[in-house]
């Protein structure tokens, strides 16, 4: 109510991206402006933008340290000469990669798609930058990949040889894991298993089998059935040779899966932590503590439905209020009932739509929209 | 903020018809429960139905009031036998009369249009029944009418005589008010002068003249060039016979073009009152005692855009609510920008699209929408 209306007010805005329309931090700086329209220029408005482990993660990150992207060299998907970027925090702490960076289909679907050559060494290489760099924490958003190689190719970029039974060093790509029958580990960088390694995961898919890496995301990668098999049968074989080497197997592993069955190498040989990519990203953005003051919460994507409360951002960034304040989530449409919007620990859930409108009419409005909505927001939980 | 969360919350929901959609009661009743889903279902909540004095006036005071309507013989505005409906509060005190009830366009559009006979005797024979039943203020909604008689039919039906310059009759309607030598009030209503007129009414045309009764509204009742001048003649000569009997010039007042110059003959005979037609209807709901007690007033209507604060419901509800609790507007459509709803007293204006979606969609999810939104308002409001 109106009863406190004139007491400082912080308002915490949060965040992920708007696909299509706008970014996380653009997103994030439409809602402050709407904010300010009611609170006054000086209102004590925190902008952390988020996002959740997928596209769009290391720009959210880069814009809520408030520093720029480092860019290397590193090859791609199948060797050729890449770039990739990546983002270290202003402490020099964290790093954040995106494996889709180096490691991406898009950047290798100009020739004929090859599942079985495609690996994850230019992330590794990246990694290598980053522990070059001096970072305690290296954060690696999983998705988009274009190999199914277990993980194999970052650890190799790190430094780690993967040899056959004759001792031999076995060829890069998925297609070759079945002929792996040890690792040699002694050329790891000397700071890979020193850092905390926290892989953003999206998907709860195990390894191997009819719901694995190989059989779910291996067609879209170019995989037919034959390949498939193979592949499958590559990183079960993998996961068992690591699982004698280190003691830690990973076959059934909730989100093991993920990019190509990363988890698959770095779980056992780094010790690397399997998280929701929505809280990384905001706990990597320092959103925890400024939610310890915050009098209300904004958060918002493109579209909330029940996925929004299954690991992205919204539940995420209402998980982390767990309860001390309002939560608003603000998105272009919203598809989930009040129930269920309330358990996920969210006050409220408005779409910016002003009216019956064409999507192709409301995405150039998003921003507007956002501020206009954000205000009446701010003016109903202050009464100001 | 949340600091009062506890404290016993009175809601008032007074909403406007989103014409085409749904009725005021059933916009208010949909509000309510989505007030009572965060509230519980014993949350003091006030339905108050209201209309901007146009149609459906009759029936937003109904369920207002609680009664039903009464029903009489009435003729139509050609002479032919009809039926209308009005409506009497509770406590006996108060009539409201919809003039399109006798004397509508739509009810004589059957046959062609007949503007120079059309009158609106039988609206006044409506309002004598009122007079009959003891009510000591009448409430007529002008609008949608089919005459241009300058209310010297109502004031026939009431039992008025107008006279030519050799003492007979002037017959009904528009066409024959320059014959007009006097009025013999003799017969008058014997209460007809003792109570109180109120005249809701949406334009502010004058009389006469180029944006007068005749010129503006003439045309789409039928009037020719022609007949629109001889009825605009009528008009200023009926002001200026009834100025010389009670002193009361309306040539110019503001309104006394309405409904066919109904002010015309209602002014100067019966010292009507022209009002803006939302407030006397959120008045006659009884609207101004339940808000003395709100803690947060919802209103609403089909589309808020500029003309929404220039004396339809919602900027009535809000300068009858004067600042002392949150004002909230939910709309099927949004299109004023915030400056302007927060000087016409409104805290924050909401649409009801869920999302990108065509009108035809949204609107049979009138009801479910207004209660989602009106949850998540009074959950940012309360901090329940």
């Amino acid at each position: 109510m109106t009863s406190d209306a004139g007491a400082p007010v912080t308002v915490v805005v949060a965040p992920d991206a708007f696909k299509g329309t706008v970014t996380a931090a653009e997103a994030a700086d439409a809602i402050a402006a709407g904010v300010r329209d009611v609170l006054g220029p000086d209102a004590h408005v925190v902008t952390v933008p988020v996002a959740d482990g997928g596209e769009g993660s290391l720009d959210a990150l880069l814009a809520a340290w408030g520093v720029d992207a480092r860019e290397v060299d590193a090859p791609d998907a199948i060797g050729r000469p890449g770039r990739a970027r990546y983002g270290v925090s202003s402490d020099g702490r964290t790093a954040v990669l995106e494996l889709a960076q180096a490691s991406g289909l898009p950047a290798v679907s100009d020739v004929a798609l090859q599942p079985e050559r495609s690996d994850t060494t230019g992330t590794g290489e990246v990694a290598a930058r980053a522990l070059d760099d001096g970072v305690d924490e290296v954060l690696l958003c999983l998705g988009g990949s274009a190999s199914t190689d277990g993980g194999t190719g970052i650890l190799r970029g790190l430094g780690a040889r993967f040899l056959d039974a004759g001792g031999a060093e076995v060829a890069p790509g998925g297609g070759h894991l079945a002929d792996i029958a040890t690792v040699d580990l002694d050329g790891l960088h000397p700071r890979a298993r020193e850092v905390t390694w926290r892989l953003a995961v999206d998907v709860t898919n195990p390894l191997c089998g009819e719901r694995g890496s190989a059989a779910v995301f291996g067609p879209q990668k170019g995989a037919d059935p034959a390949t498939v098999a193979r592949l499958d049968t590559g990183l079960g074989h993998l996961a068992d040779v690591l699982a004698d080497v280190t003691g830690d197997d990973v076959r059934e592993v909730p989100g093991a899966g993920a990019a190509g069955g990363v988890p698959a190498g770095l779980v056992p040989v780094l010790g690397a932590e399997l998280v929701p990519g929505a809280t990384m990203i905001a706990e990597a953005a320092g959103l925890p503590a400024h939610l310890e003051t915050a009098d209300l919460v904004f958060t918002g994507e493109g579209r909330f439905d029940a996925q929004s409360i299954d690991g992205k951002v919204p539940s995420a960034v209402a998980g982390l209020v767990a309860g001390r304040c309002p939560v608003v989530v603000l998105a272009g449409g919203v598809d989930l009932d009040r129930v269920a919007t309330r358990a996920a620990g969210i006050t409220a859930a408005l779409s910016i739509a002003p009216g019956p409108v064409a999507l192709a009419d409301l995405a150039p409005r998003t921003a507007a929209r956002l501020r206009a909505v954000a205000a009446d927001v701010t003016a109903l939980v202050t009464g100001r």
